[in-house]
Parts: structure tokens; sequence; C-alpha cells
């Protein structure tokens, strides 16, 4: 059982509840959405990630003979219905909110239309895939906003949650407008440009901190970059100036240097000064350790002369908020609609549309939350994108995606582009909308 | 390429530094320590757990042709270096912690002897790996603390950053004494109990929430705890009372119901109340929403009667504090010891071992961490695991480490126990080990 595609990468009660369904016979159409339910008090908006490897999961859904004789086996479901997985495949609708798009709180990223099991059974899945690359997309925005113009480069890979975490996050990092990543096997599975520099084991290797520098030189002359705090960090930036025209004469370039520990700011002014006073003012500074968008801010602030980071752990976490209050909810079953009223958890039944307006400048102004029949004249943000368990177009580019990204945060107005001060975005709910859920909520205060 | 087993799952430096190793030939014994540099705030204790993955991984660390040739074709790389490459194995000597040890900053969970570019290349993903879990496993600890006899499940695949991440957060999780996962691909993969109940849609797409009931408790027999809160959580248990009667005579017994909104103590008491007056006092109350060892603390303070709980997204993410600040660091090389001297990076060089000593009651009283050549009396941490490049024993099971684990736990005196206030252990650093400090920062204050 492969564990990252294995149709049992899922919670138990979706099969315990499969089996209800199916000794019931309930197999009509379902309609489920998933959203995020409450915006985290540290992000103003959120940007979808994870659309196409949610797509992928959807459209292989199956049971292997390795999986079913296992379900068979483990003593809690019947051989009629182990039968019955065998045969299932997903042949419903999906409609979404495409990749890179900035979204909202109670906003359907996604809805799926579809036989009540099937539509049941991917839940928990579905939902680990957009939520995380939805996360890291949002937190990725906001370094993308806090550092107009630098280099940005994901360095999570090594305190990622996990293979999967480590490569959907340079994924929905580089969507949403970084540079590239560290990370190397996400050249070959997703084309994202790859960065590196050197750690600090190369330079401890060497006797001699020079030679540790030169020897990285004549080995990678095409992306010469050193890394000088291992020991003292303005004393290597005086050897750099000392090396580099020694390795210019080789036909060698030191294209930057790296800072990876202490005061940034003031590190990349003596470095800065010691370069350029060393005739060495080609040579850039590339900064990581600690980095988020809040140390990234400030050190714009401060003018610290940094021209790239490596932002790692912060990003690949998403540190200050390593999760959203998101939910896949039964909005409609049979033809008619649904709504939870859980504490604090109610939801919007039906199936939804969302429209978004601007204002005179281009800028979001809001966005209505309506019914799908409620036909209005803003953008709608839903698309359909599977039909009859196909995709209806070929995957998206990630370069498409990271175009989507970078136009909606230039239409992002500034009070949603605060890092640090907290503002909510109107999403207007229709009357109609309000309608049906007082209906449902009197028709269930009889049940 | 096998997003989750490649060797291209690493960060492209590793490459970079390898060609610069392969170059000058600098292939001599490195030794390398992982360790976890300090505690975070939130943590008195951390808990190792990952070892069995990361031998799986060192042991078949190689290039496939696949990855050769992308290697060869990316425009970086030699072709003598790819040929090297291609026969790079893992042929050294691991030393370790074993799964389930409670843990403390600076001490080695890992160590690594082997010619230097083979112990480099795994950097990444062995931090990865070992990270992950063990920050898991001591969160997961943190809970079993908080709620002792409590059945706890790990619920959180949705939320955890991927598959790999909720695979390995049901092993930590389980491994540091919760009583399973909610996660199915867990129990063929690592043997670990799972636990499922029904979820909102269940009794959504049903038009009657008793039904929902009946149904789901025909379908499961085995396994009926019902999910109450719906539409509203006393109506909802005043039905279960009703119903359970009626499926004793099927043969049916209700286990237990479900709470997973607002006041979870509240709800409890009122539900037990509604239970036990309508003579289902065998009938156990389960709770999730929001569960961590904070809110687990505070139901157990205020007596709330609640059996069990499913812990999610705060466990799978450890939400308050989602990485820890770790490192794999070269110690020696060539038969001399090295230090990082980076500000707030410094490094205990060379070969370390670590003693632990308990007080007349069996609880710990402090570690020292020495020179692997300083033996000591006390009970040494680290042993032999992997030996030429081959597990010296076949991998310990869940259950030792299980047992190991919670044989841990029960020493930690009662200042490490407390979930809130903040204490250090003692970890005390031999005089050899800062003798031979102070000797190699003199040596690099010459260099």
């Amino acid at each position: 059982m492969n564990p990252q595609t294995s149709v049992l990468l899922t919670d138990l009660y979706q099969l315990t509840m499969l089996q209800g369904y199916y000794e019931q016979g309930m197999e009509e159409t379902a309609v489920f959405e998933f959203f995020v339910r409450k915006m985290p008090p540290e992000r103003n908006f959120l940007m979808v990630a994870g659309l196409d490897q949610a797509l992928t999961y959807i459209e292989s859904l199956r049971f292997t003979s390795a999986e079913l004789e296992w379900i068979s086996q483990c003593g809690r479901f019947r051989d009629d219905f182990v039968d019955y997985l065998s045969g299932l495949r997903f042949t419903g609708d999906v409609h979404a909110i495409p990749e890179g798009r900035v979204v909202f709180p109670n906003e359907p990223l996604l809805r799926v239309t579809a036989p009540l099991p099937q539509a049941q059974l991917m839940e928990s899945r579905l939902v680990n895939l957009l939520h995380f690359q939805t996360m890291i997309a949002s937190k990725a925005a906001r370094c993308v906003l806090a550092a107009p113009g630098k280099v940005l480069v994901d360095f999570g890979m090594r305190r990622a949650h996990g293979a999967e975490a480590a490569l959907l996050a340079a994924r929905a990092s580089y969507l949403a407008g970084l540079t590239g990543t560290a990370t190397v096997l996400a050249a070959p599975l997703f084309g994202i440009p790859i960065f590196g520099t050197m750690a600090h084991a190369f330079v401890q290797a060497h006797g001699n901190e020079s030679d540790a520098f030169k020897h990285f030189a004549q080995a990678q002359p095409g992306n010469v970059v050193l890394l000088i705090d291992t020991y003292d960090t303005e004393r290597a930036a005086r050897k750099v100036v000392e090396l580099a025209p020694r390795l210019a004469q080789e036909g060698i370039t030191v294209k930057g240097v790296r800072l990876d520990s202490g005061d940034l700011a003031g590190h990349a002014r003596k470095v800065r000064q010691i370069l350029d006073e060393g005739g060495c003012s080609g040579i850039t500074i590339f900064a990581s350790s600690s980095v988020d968008e809040y140390v990234l801010q400030d050190l714009a602030g401060a003018g610290a002369p940094i021209d790239g980071f490596g932002i790692g752990t912060h990003l690949d976490t998403s540190a200050d908020r390593p999760y959203l209050d998101c939910a896949y909810k039964l909005q409609e079953y049979g033809g008619r609609a649904r709504r939870k009223r859980s504490e604090g958890k109610a939801t919007w039944p039906g199936r939804k549309q969302v429209y978004r307006y601007v204002d005179s400048d281009g800028y979001l102004s809001h966005d209505l939350l309506t019914l799908e029949t409620d036909v209005r004249d803003g953008q709608p943000l839903l698309h359909p994108v599977m039909r009859a368990g196909r995709r209806i177009d070929p995957p998206e580019t990630l370069t498409q995606s990271r175009t989507r990204a970078a136009e909606d945060l230039a239409r992002l107005p500034p009070g949603l582009r605060d890092l640090r001060q907290r503002q909510d975005y109107p999403v207007e709910v229709s009357d109609q909308l309000r309608a049906l859920t007082a209906e449902l909520d009197a028709k269930n205060d009889e049940s």
C-alpha cells in the first residue's frame, strides 16, 4: 500500500459510514463543500493552493486488491460491502476556485457533487491536501508582500512535517510568488527553480575557511555563494575580499555571501561595507536563520542591505499559525439543502457561488456568498473543473497559477496587505442564502 | 522518482558540497550528531521518535538511474561526479538513543560515523524524519500526562501537513502512549489500533437524527459511538436514551456518544445525567474539538465526566510549537574534533555520550554530556545501531518503544511533568568536553 496514494489514508469513520450508506441504499447525489470557517487572527487573506493534487487524488480514487484484502480481514466490514468497495470510482462533478486566487472565510474553495458514498469517502485526504497548501501559500504570499523585489527561497525541507509537506510547501510557496526552493526533488517533480549555497560542515571539514571557500567556488563555479558565519562573520567577509580577485583570474565570479546567525541587519551592514571597500560591490548578500514575514518587514524597515533570503522553518510549518479552521461539509443531499448547527461550527447550506467585486481602482472591494441558482453580475470565483469523474481541462501549469497569484496580490487593498494589523474583508451573504438557512433551521427544530 | 524515498528529497547544497568533497578527495571519516539546540519554552522534556524510519532511510540510500539522469542533465554537475554518485552507499556506523526515551537539549539523539560525503548527504532528510516524530511524540506524551487512564485517539490526519505527517504522527503519538489513531492506513503499516465514530454528514444525510443513529448502529454493531452535536446535544442524548433499549433487543450495544463542539465539560455533565437517568450508565462519553494537553488538564481539573478524547489538529501539527530548534552538525573530521561557533548556534565538539542518573526514588536526577572516550558509571543513552552500513539488530517493535516511553514518563520528577510551568533539567557538561571546546576555540582564533 502506497503511503501517499492509498485510499486507506483516511479516517476510519469514512469506511464505517460508507457501510451504513451502503446498507441503507443511500446513493443519492450529495453536495459537499470545502471552506475555511474563520480567518486566523494572524491573516487578512488566504490564497488557494493544492487543487491540482486534490483533483489527481479524486480522479484516481479506488481500492487496490491489497487494500480490499486488508478491509475484508480487519473484522469490521461485511463481504458484500467489500465487493461494493472494489467497484467504487468517482463519477461526479467538481467545481473549484482556481489556485493562486485570494479567498476568505465561508467561501467554498471546492465543491463535490456525487453519489453520497463517493463524496463522503474523500473527505479526510481532500482536506489534508487543500488545507496544507492553502495554508502555506497564504504564509508565503505574506513573505512576498514583506519583501518586494527580493530573491526569496524556500529553505524549509528539513523541518517541514515529513516528505510530502516539504515538497508541497515548495510548490505552494513558489505558486504564491517565492523565487524558488532548495529542495532538489521539487525541480524534477514540479519544475521549480532550485537554489543552494553551502553548509557550515563544508567550512568545518576544511582546516581553513579560505580553503573551503576556494574549493567550493572551484567545484561550483557557476553558483558561488559563500557561507561566512561559521566562526566570525566580518573576518570571513575580509577573506572573501582577498579571495574574489584571485578566483576572478580563474574565471570564477563570487556571486554572493550568506549570513546565517546573529543580528542579520547589523552583520549585513558591516559585510556590505567590507565588500564595497574591498572592490566587491557586485557580491550580493543573502541571509537565512529564523526568517519569516515579520523579520523580512523589519529588515526592510531598517534598510538592511540584504538582497535575498532563505525562508525555512517558519514558512514550511506556517509557524505562527500551523493550521486553518477548515471543513468539508454536506450542504445538500437528495436535492434538499442540509445544515449543520453545532455550536460555533454552523454552516451555510446549499450549493453556493462566490461573486467578487472590485472598486474603481481595481482593488478588491467585497465578495458575495450566494446560492448557485442566484446568478449575479460580479466575477464568479467557482468554476467547473471535473465532470463525470474526469478533469474538464488538462492541469493548469504552475506558472499560470503563479501569475494569478501575483495579479491577486496586486489587487489587495492596503488594509488587507497589512501584516500585523487585522482587517476583515467583507464577505456578504445574500438574502436568498439567509432565507434558505432560516427555513432549514425551522424545519430542524421540528424534527 | 518516489516522492517519499528519493535521494533527491534533499537540499541542493548537499549535492554541491558533495561535488566539492569529491573534487578535493575529502573522503575521511566524519562524525555528525543530531541534537536539539534549545528546549522550546512550552516543553520540559522531549521524547525520541523516528529512529526506525531514519535507519531505513540510511540503509537504502542510493541514486536510481532516473535520479542520476536528472542530475547529469540539470547542468550543475560534472560527469565523473555523477559516476561517483552512482556507486554511493552508506558504509558507516550509527549510534542512537532508542525511541521512547526522554531526552534534553544538546544530547545527541543520533550519531553518524562515515566517510564525509555519505554522512553529509543524508542531513536534510534525516533531520526531516527525526525532527517531526520527536516533536509529535513529545507533544503526545504531554497529552498522556494530562489525562491518565483516558482513552486518547489521534484524530489529526486531515490537518496534518500531508500524507507522511499524518502517518508518522499516528506512529509517534501511539509510541508516546496514545491508545490509537483514526487513520486507517496506520493499522496495516504500523499495526496501530484504529478507532472511529461517525461524522455530521451521516446525521445530516438522514432526514431524522434518530434514524441516522439506528442505521449507524446496525451497520457497525460492534462499534456504536454516536455523534450527538449536529443540531442539539442534549436533545440528541435523549434520543440515544430512547434508542438504546430498542437496539439492545436487536443485540446491539450503544458503546458511547461523542461531543464535538461547544463547552465540552458542560455538555458532558448534562449528557452524563441524561444517560444515567435514562438507565444508560454504561454508555461512555467521548469528546473531540480543539483538544490538546491544556484542554485535557482543564477538563480533568473540572471533573468533566468524559471517558475518552479525539486529539486532532493540535497534536498532529504540534500547534503550540510546530518545530524544534534542532541540527545535524559535523563534530569531527579526519580524527580531529570540529566546532561551529556561529552566534547562538555554537556546538559541543567531538564524539559524545550521554549518561543518565536517577535519584533514590528512581526519578531522573540529571544527565552528563561528555566525550565517548570518557567512560562513566551512569546509564549510557547512546547505543550502536548500525555497523558498516547495516542494522545490528532487527527493528524494535512499536510495543517495545511504547513500553520504554511509559517507563520514562513514570520516571519524570513532578517539576518536569508540569505542563504550564517551565523547568530546566540539568544536563551537565564534563570537564573533558569543556577542555576540548576551549582548545578548539583557541586554535580557530589563530586560523
